[in-house]
C-alpha cells in the first residue's frame, strides 16, 4: 500500500512544493484567515493534476464517492473532523439520514456510503440511509464485497419532514450529486439541516464559475506567498450554446480552445516547457467523467465524427451536454509502477482527511483518468497531508501530500466562494430566503453555533 | 511498539467496557451536549488505573508532559486537533510564546516541549520557546537526545505584554504547571490569550476539588448510560491541616483513611473482588507523584517513621505538604511483558488524540509508578481511541482504547467544571474579572469568537 513515486519531478513542481514547505505555518495561517469569512463545505473531494511543473485541480467534488478508499490508518482524523463538523452544523443533532446516489449495482460505491456511515456513527450519530431508488419501498439489506451489509430504506416524508419509518432526523447529508435535479422529496425541508445545501448539487453548479472562483483563491493564495498563479491555476474559457449532435456551436468551441491553448503555449514557453499543450473539453455541469475529450487543436472540434458527438452529448444521468468548459490540460506525469497515477484529496470540514490514487494501466497521461467503465485501482496515500517537513526533500511523500493538500484547500475553499455566490444568486432570484432559512444559513455563517 | 497485553480481565469490567461499546454514539452525543456548556482545557492528560473490575482517573494534568511518547501515526489527529483548539481560541493569532517547566537538565521533557512546539507550527503558528529560568539570560540553544535542538529565550515583558526579543505573541501557551506559584512577569497580561489560565496550576488547583466535579460528571454519564458510579470513580476524602514532620493531622488521616477503605470494602464484596483495600494519601496540590504513600490500614498512617513522615512532607518545588488527598487505590492489572503497565490518555481541544503505558519493572500494582527518579518505559497506544468496534472482544485494543478515551474524557470534563468554579471563587473573591477578563472569557465561554 505504500505508493513508490517514480515522477521525474524537475524544475518549476520542485521549486512550488518547496515554496509550500518554507511558508507552511503562513500557509495555514492564510486558510485560518479565510475560514473566518467562509464556511467549508461538509465534505469535499478534489482531483487533482500533477505534470512536473504544475499542480492544479480539475474537479471539485461536494459529494466524495471514494472514503472506501483511504488509508484505514487516517479514519482517527474523519471521525475527528467530523465530530468538529458535527460540533459546528448541529451539535445537538442525534440522528442523521444519509442519502447516497441511486446505483446501488456499484458495490464500490455502496462501500463508500458504509464508510461515511461508520465515520458518522463514530462521530456520535444515530445513522440511517434512505434512497430515492422509488422501486425501494421496504427495507433492504445489500450485501458489500467488504462482507458488511448496508441497508437501504425508503423515505418517507411527513409534511416538511423528511425521514424514514421509525427514523426523523435532525439533519440530512446527502451523498447524491441531484445530477438529475432536485427530487420534489427533498424541496422545502426547512425545519431540518441539509448537508450540503441544494445548490450545491450538480443541477445547479457549474464547472466553470467553480474555476472562476478558484481563479480568485488561487490570485490571491498566489500573491499571498509569491508565486506565479498559473502554476497551481489552469487556464479556461466556456461556450454555452453547444449541440453536439447537431453541430452548433463549433465555432465558439474552435475559438476558446484556440484561445486557451494560445494562453498554455505562452506559459510553456515562459517556463521552457516542451510538452504539448492540450485542453480537456468537458460537461460545465456534471461529474463522473461523462462527456469528455482532449484536444491538441481548435480544428479537431469542427471534424468530430459521430460516435465522438454522441459520445460528448450525453452526461450523466442521460441528461444533454450545452454547456461546455474548455479546461487546461495539465499532464499527469506520477506513475506508480509505469502507469499513470493521479491524486484525489479527501477532506472534512476545512481539515484534509486523506487521499488516494487513481492509478490506470490504460489511460495515457493527457486522458482523463475518471471515465465510465474505466478500471483505476486506488491506492491510499501512505502518509497523511498535514505534516510537512522542510528537512526532506520536497518530493518526500509527506513533503508532496502536504502540497496536494495545500491545493485541494484551494480548490475547497474555490467551492465555498462559489456556493457562497449561488446563494446570493438565489436569493436575489426568489427576492429573499424564505422557505429554507435554516438551511442557507449553514453557507453564510462562519460558524453556525446551536440555536 | 504493540503493547500485549496479558491482563486476565474478568467480571465487571469487561461488563463496563460492553456496556461503552454498545452505547459509543450515544456516548459521543453526550459527551457534544456537555461540550456545549463547558470548555475544554486546551489540552489535558490523564493517568487511568485499570484494576480488571474498576477504570477509574487518577491524575488530571492540564501541562501535559509526554506529547513525545505518542505514537508518531497519532501526530495528524494532534495537528488537527490543536488547528480546531486554536480556531476557537484565538484564530487570528500568528505568533505563540510557549512556556515550558523550568528543570532543563530533563531532556525527555524538553523533547515534550520540543513536540508540542513541532504540532503548534504544523497547525499554523510562528512558535518561539520562552523560559523563566532567570539564568537564562540569552538565547541558548539545547540539544536533545533526538538530535533536534531547543531553543529556550529569556522571557520580556514591556507593560502588559510578554514576549521575547522581536517577537510579540498574541497569545501564550503554559506548559508549566505552576506549582510554585505565579511569576510575577505573567501576571497581568490582559492583552494576550494566557492558554491555559493561571488558575489552572498547581498553585490554585486541588485534587480534592478535581476530583469533588468528577463525582458529578462521574455520577451524571453514569446515569445516562446506567451504570454503577463507582466503576469510573475512586472514593476520597481530604484532610486539610496535615503537617507530618510535627505529627499534626494524623487523627484526621487515620480517621479518614478507615472511612475511605470501608466504603472500598463495601464496594468490594458487593462485586464480589478478593483483592485487598487500600488507599493512595497525597498532596492535595502538585503533581509529579511527590508525597505520596500507599495505605493499607488506617493505623499505618500513625506510625509513619522518621524517613516516611520525612518523604511524605515536601511536595515539588519543596512546598510544605499541609493539605492530603486520600484517594481509593485502584490495582494496576494491566502487565505487558509481565511488568505493571499503566495508561495515560492525552487530548487536545475536546479530542482524544493518543496516549501510551507507563511500563515499571520495580513496582507493585498497588503502587504509583509516577514517582521521582522512576525508570518508566513509555510505551505508545498502538492504536487510536475514537475507532470503537463492537464486532471486536471488548478488550480488543480498539476497544480498550476506546473506554480509556472515554473515561479520560469524563476526566477533562471535570477539569473543565473545576476551573469554571475556580474562576467564579476568583472573581467573587476580587469582586469583578476586572484585570483578566480576554483570559477569563477562554473557561467560561463555549466557543470564543474573533474579536
Amino acid at each position: 500500500m505504500v505508493p513508490h513515486l517514480t515522477t521525474a519531478l524537475t524544475g518549476p513542481l520542485l521549486d512550488l512544493e518547496r515554496k509550500f514547505l518554507d511558508a507552511h505555518t503562513s500557509i495555514e495561517q492564510w486558510f485560518r484567515a479565510q475560514w473566518l469569512d467562509h464556511t467549508p463545505p461538509f465534505y469535499t473531494s478534489v482531483d487533482l493534476r500533477n505534470s512536473g511543473f504544475k499542480l492544479a485541480p480539475v474537479d471539485t467534488n461536494l459529494f466524495p464517492g471514494g472514503f472506501n478508499n483511504l488509508n484505514p490508518a487516517f479514519l482517527p482524523l474523519c471521525v475527528q473532523a467530523t465530530m468538529v463538523a458535527i460540533e459546528k452544523i448541529c451539535p445537538d443533532a442525534k440522528n442523521l439520514l444519509l442519502i447516497p446516489e441511486n446505483h446501488t449495482r456499484n458495490t464500490f460505491y455502496l462501500q463508500n456510503v458504509a464508510q461515511i456511515a461508520m465515520i458518522l456513527r463514530h462521530a456520535g450519530l444515530n445513522v440511517r440511509i434512505g434512497t430515492l431508488i422509488p422501486e425501494i419501498t421496504t427495507p433492504t439489506p445489500i450485501d458489500l464485497p467488504s462482507g458488511q451489509q448496508l441497508l437501504l430504506e425508503p423515505l418517507k416524508r411527513v409534511k416538511n419532514r423528511l425521514g424514514l419509518e421509525g427514523f426523523d432526523p435532525c439533519a440530512i447529508l446527502l451523498n447524491n450529486d441531484l445530477s438529475a435535479g432536485i427530487p420534489e422529496i427533498l424541496k422545502n425541508l426547512n425545519e431540518q439541516f441539509l448537508i450540503p445545501p441544494l445548490h450545491a448539487g450538480w443541477i445547479t453548479r457549474r464547472k466553470s464559475k467553480h474555476f472562476a472562483a478558484y481563479d480568485r483563491v488561487a490570485g490571491d493564495f498566489a500573491t499571498a506567498i509569491g508565486i506565479d498563479p498559473w502554476l497551481i491555476n489552469p487556464a479556461f474559457a466556456v461556450c454555452g450554446k453547444i449541440n453536439f449532435q447537431e453541430r452548433q456551436g463549433e465555432e465558439c468551441l474552435a475559438k476558446n480552445v484556440d484561445q486557451v491553448l494560445t494562453r498554455i503555449r505562452a506559459k510553456y514557453e515562459e517556463y521552457g516547457v516542451t510538452e504539448k499543450p492540450f485542453v480537456i473539453v468537458k460537461a460545465d455541469a456534471g461529474t463522473y467523467g461523462m462527456g469528455i475529450m482532449t484536444v491538441y487543436d481548435a480544428e479537431d472540434v469542427k471534424a468530430l465524427n459521430r460516435k465522438q458527438r454522441n459520445k460528448m452529448s450525453v452526461g450523466k444521468e442521460g441528461l444533454q451536454v450545452s454547456e461546455v468548459i474548455i479546461q487546461e490540460g495539465v499532464h499527469t506525469f506520477e506513475t506508480i509502477n509505469e502507469h499513470v497515477a493521479e491524486p484525489v484529496v479527501y477532506m472534512i470540514d476545512r481539515y484534509v482527511v486523506g487521499g488516494f490514487y487513481r492509478v490506470n494501466t490504460e489511460r495515457g497521461a493527457d486522458e482523463n483518468l475518471n471515465a465510465p467503465g474505466m478500471q483505476f485501482e486506488p491506492l491510499a496515500f501512505e502518509t497523511s497531508c498535514s505534516l510537512p517537513d522542510p528537512g526532506c526533500a520536497p518530493d518526500a511523500p509527506l513533503n508532496r501530500f502536504f502540497a496536494y493538500g495545500v491545493v485541494a484547500r484551494l480548490a475547497m475553499l474555490a467551492a465555498s466562494l462559489e456556493l457562497e455566490l449561488e446563494l446570493e444568486e438565489l436569493e436575489s432570484a426568489s427576492g429573499s430566503g424564505s422557505g429554507s432559512a435554516k438551511n442557507e444559513e449553514q453557507t453564510t455563517k462562519m460558524d453556525a453555533q446551536p440555536s
